[in-house]
């Protein structure tokens, strides 16, 4: 057994049967390995944005991580902004990153560079796997430090020579580390803080987004008149008619500070307390009230559902979570504009949908659209590092192959990741890219304007326009192999969309929405 | 006059006048502030591997850096592929990254990372600008570094406070540091090694491409009967009808092995002594034959031109360089091959063309084909990170807008930073790029053979296969601006590489070549 073989002979017993790849010559024992592990799968991506997102999407549904196979420093760079997303999501996945032989590093190849420093920005965990026989050991420490909780980006470096050595051993699977429990004291403590009677905000993220912790936390508000808040962007949100709906953290700073207004305890669970994205002039960046009070409930990498549960529990006890009644918006009608196409997706939002949500500006008006439309899990950008919709698209897919994927996506934020859609094609997902085209990186023209910018002259205009040329996003995905249709009006992205969720494998509609701003 | 105004006026006064960019929001200031210089260009890329690729092609051709504009630590990341290649072409970039507010850095604000270390890694010059007075002088230090001897990566690290603060103060141009001239004793050194009348190579690379090198290294050759060889990954090698032809070092260890067997003493000038581009199991490194000795005429960063011509001197002072005489090949027919899509391009192409060549395998025939064509420049991939060819095409266009461009593309590569293709229809660039579309990762898959991986199954050719689906590179292109056609044939190609030469602005041809594998 060399040692390629037994790197994924020990991921597959630790249950990582995906490995979304994109390998060169130095991956190449890797790949001729995969043969021998008929568990594992291997998915191509044309460029490792793509394959580095789509194993955070797949985590985030698959709720364990999947592999990712990279050539060298580059290989690494290419993936980081979408590794750099599933950092701040906490996503588990395993990078396996090829490099030259140990002896050969010395020569300074061309493709030489320092893969340790790359791997090292994203502050999870990384080992280089030098020698044939430890890769397997390696390989096991690599799958649980991905899952410690809260969840990482673990890094293995694995030299060509360490890979085609033969001497390769497997390594049974190490249980990773669960979440700490959050200690009674503290239970206790939150739960006088929400009967103090002064106004208090419970803000709650990571995994208390899902059903448990909803209903907790809904309970609390019921029982308490505590605001619940949702973080900004949370990893993976469970929402739809019979689930509490909670309202988001604003991404504007002036919206969060709206949201928070008068609030003189900040109760925080499973997410820090909240600051601007972006520093802005004569702004804050703490968008905490000034005077009121932070109290963790639970940090990340606590048990934040059982902690919640406890506090209501106490506060709670006999108080019923509050759960959104089914609704859906009629169909609109008339050109698409940034209300009517999420009432259309609201209007026929299908049982079981995953959203990869990339919607930006365009997208300002989804929650209130979708809110009582079927149970639905919302996956969003956690790390701002945009060109991640369609990749997280990719990956959920793979993970959940019966559920209906729908990558809402806008326009700028497409072209940095665009060849997912090959990948869609080739694997037969069932992924619905709706491109929100208006044309612009409207969200810049609009921080153009929050930053106080000295002028809005016309070269300043110019780097933030996209419409010339305008793109036909149509006649990129069927270049790539994915059928695609445009769409003007709110009836004709009903009736494609309707229709791209009846038919099997992936479509996109470039969907011509007028900017909200 | 604030930060952001400084840096820009001071870049214009150091010959900086071109700024790819891909902005985001902690960058609106220096957007702004484009509007109030007017010589500096700002040329929006879709995606910062083509931003990065597009600063390298620019300095190749105009012999000066352009900026970047990057967002943060992701864009940084995205561009880093492309800045690696720059590296290792030695080509002169000065980026400049965006970083949040220096008192926003503590909040870990979700776009918050490690970008001192990603730019680290490049080896090359990082400064972090805090202060706005010092924008300025940073800026002119950026400049002058990038362009020491041999050239480098220069990365400035721009706070979004440093840049929108007044108090800005513009900064004279800082002379860079020339190369170090070859001291007269090696030169006379060298010159009796290759008089000893034992079996001499002679490995020029760097500077020593362009047309003074080439004269005095064939004048050597002619005169001393060494062996005269150009590096493998030349950053920007003149060719053609005029010029001496001299053959390149082959990519394959087994080639480069054939073209130096029997040599007793290796010179190079300008460039390292050869090293294989990846280990391979049972095979050297180091391509230099055993018992041979390596003498440096010029190390990298030195005036390997001016020593080529001083060695001349010493032995060939009579003696005229060998020039390549004019000759195409005939125009081919039939369907397209490896060898007849190159008799095309040698036929067809302009005078003073720029070739961006990724072709990678179907392009192993290309040197023979186009030795006798008009005088040209070849752009090579120095750093092996693909991705390269359409980013650098755009930026050599933008360099020479009277120069026609051509961009020899592999279809896998091409999907890396394919969104180049929309910049170069918004600024109408005169680049023909040809696709050969040969369905495969072809090299990935001889270097499953050459590695000597134990299986080729069905799960490891599938990784290296693009044809499932097809792409449709010519619909991509359409969907992106760029006017596109398909070749099959070599008349096909040959009539519509007239055409696309014949008509201003971008243009595609996406050419079905048999793989030579």
């Amino acid at each position: 057994m060399n040692g390629a073989q037994s790197l994924i002979r020990t991921l597959v017993d630790a249950g990582v049967e995906v490995c979304f790849s994109n390998p060169g010559t130095s991956e190449m024992h890797f790949v001729a390995a995969l043969d021998s592990v008929p568990e594992m799968r291997g998915v191509l991506g044309l460029f490792e944005g793509v394959v580095t997102g789509a194993a955070d999407g797949y985590a985030r549904i698959a709720e364990k991580p999947a592999a990712t196979l990279l050539h060298l420093g580059p290989g690494l760079g290419n993936g980081l902004a979408n590794l750099h997303n599933a950092r701040r999501a906490h996503t588990p996945v395993v990078n396996v990153v090829g490099d030259h032989a140990t002896y050969h590093k010395q020569y300074d190849a061309p493709l030489e560079s320092d893969i340790d420093a790359l791997a090292g920005s994203l502050e999870g965990w990384v080992r280089r796997s030098s020698h044939t026989k430890d890769v397997g050991a390696d390989a096991a420490a690599a799958v649980a430090a991905s899952q410690d909780a809260p969840g990482r980006v673990a890094t293995l470096i694995l030299p060509a020579d360490a890979s085609w050595g033969e001497g390769g051993e497997t390594c049974a699977p190490i249980p990773p580390r669960t979440p700490h429990a959050v200690d009674a004291t503290t239970v206790k403590n939150i739960a006088e803080v929400l009967r103090s009677g002064e106004s208090v905000a419970l803000l709650i993220g990571g995994p208390a987004c899902r059903e448990a912790g909803l209903l907790a936390t809904s309970r609390i508000a019921a029982a308490t008149g505590a605001k619940a808040l949702i973080e900004t962007f949370p990893t993976r949100l469970e929402r739809g008619a019979g689930l509490p709906n909670i309202e988001r953290l604003g991404y504007l700073s002036e919206q969060a500070m709206y949201q928070l207004e008068g609030v003189k305890h900040l109760i925080v669970a499973g997410t820090r307390a909240p600051v601007s994205f972006f520093a802005y002039p004569g702004k804050p960046s703490v968008l905490v009230p000034e005077g009121a009070k932070v109290h963790v409930l639970a940090d990340v990498g606590q048990d934040v559902t059982t902690a919640l549960s406890d506090v209501a529990a106490i506060v709670a006890a006999d108080v019923e979570p509050v759960r959104q009644e089914a609704s859906r918006p009629a169909l609109p009608s008339g050109p698409l504009t940034a209300q009517n196409w999420v009432e259309v997706i609201g209007a026929l939002l299908p049982e079981q949908a995953i959203i990869a949500d990339e919607a930006n500006t365009s997208g300002l008006l989804l929650p209130g659209a979708t809110a009582g439309a079927p149970r639905h899990d919302v996956l969003t950008l956690t790390g701002g590092a945009i060109g991640y919709g369609m990749p997280v698209a990719t990956g959920a897919a793979i993970a959940a192959p019966s559920r209906p994927v729908i990558n809402l996506q806008s326009d700028g934020s497409a072209m940095y990741t665009i060849s997912a859609l090959w990948t869609q094609a080739r694997e037969n997902l069932d992924v619905t890219t709706v491109i929100l085209n208006n044309h612009a990186y409207a969200i810049l023209r609009m921080e153009l304007q929050r930053v106080g910018a000295a002028s809005d002259g016309p070269k300043a205009k110019e780097l933030l326009d996209l419409s010339r040329p305008d793109m036909d996003f149509a006649k990129m995905a069927e270049g790539m192999g994915v059928p695609a249709t445009r769409a003007t009006t709110a009836e004709e992205l009903a009736e494609q969309f309707s229709r791209a969720l009846a038919e099997p494998g992936p479509h996109l509609i470039d969907a011509a929405v007028a900017p909200l701003l």
